[in-house]
């Protein structure tokens, strides 16, 4: 005895969600079930306009258009680019709503052992970018994983011979956070990169 | 800045998923985005085949057909009736595979509070098919919340006169759980439940 076909195939699909295992695929399904037919097809509808949006040929946002609203956007510094790994850390930052340069989203980081090599991110274009583009400042916001500083100081390196200033955001410890619980590698950097009080 | 108005639509309708919020919705609406348009349509077809699933008109069960498989299985005996809250507890005592009779799903529990009334519930179609049917036990298979109990206590009592026997599934600790986490409840229902050991 098992699920009716119907039920374990929406299973197996809702399991291709992150972090979704066969009970949490299985709460979801019979939560679906028990919708009415029109938020069904609600949900149905917003799943298909998925395919109307691609990346943005400039930095590889998400758009609608060839050209994302952040890009074509005319108000904004287009002198200084903030580097991310992907779509959702852009989105993070225009909630922040302080930084007004533009971006442009790497689609992954470094890591020789997924065999994910500089040419299958969208750092070749990143350097042309900055190169023809006579961008003052280069803003690295990128995790500090293995593959994340594998990631920026292979951008660092390429970026060398080029005038602009390349930084990354800073390290250190959560407003609010409780020190005791922070990590040795974050007290330090913490510790490093420590300000004057003004 | 927003998301693109896709993207938006999509977080809100992975909202309505069970114990999905804001943040596991835009993770969710991130992954089928970087899905390729035959899975993401795969799983709109899962989702848009609910539509044919419906309630097993005896049992209340899910199933294609007018009868679900397990009201329609003749090798099963239909003389003993395990009452469940929803179709999900039927699957999984039918993954356990040792009850061999047949199910009734109630859609819910009694709750004077959410305004849930037994008329609500298949309680009714249970005491008539229990009375017709001449069953010879009815498997209380409820959970032991205020609801669970308030249900079990109003089928026992409607099922008094009838020569039924009503029973329950038995509390206790849990095989392999530590006794010091047990609540009391549990721990005063598992001394009383004792067995001797043979």
């Amino acid at each position: 005895m098992k699920y009716p076909e119907i039920l374990s195939n929406l299973i197996e699909d809702l399991k291709m969600l992150p972090g979704v295992g066969e009970k949490t695929a299985e709460r979801y399904a019979f939560s679906l079930l028990e919708k009415t037919k029109e938020d069904r097809e609600s949900f149905i509808t917003s799943v298909k306009n998925l395919d109307k949006l691609r990346k943005c040929s400039i930095c590889n946002y998400i758009t609608e258009d060839e050209i994302c609203s952040i890009c074509s956007d005319k108000s904004r510094n287009n002198k200084i680019l903030c580097v991310v790994e992907d779509a959702k850390t852009v989105l993070l930052f225009e909630k922040m709503g302080t930084f007004k340069g533009q971006y442009h989203v790497l689609n992954g980081l470094i890591s020789p052992i997924d065999n994910i090599r500089p040419e299958d991110l969208n750092i070749p274009t990143l350097i042309k970018r900055v190169i023809d583009g006579g961008h003052t400042e280069v803003i690295l916001a990128i995790k500090s994983t293995i593959e994340g500083e594998t990631t920026s100081s292979y951008i660092k390196r390429l970026l060398k011979d080029s005038n602009v200033l390349v930084t990354r955001i800073a390290n250190g410890i959560p407003i609010g956070a409780e020190i005791d619980y922070i990590d040795s590698m974050t007290l330090e950097m913490a510790f490093e990169n420590r300000n004057e009080l003004v």
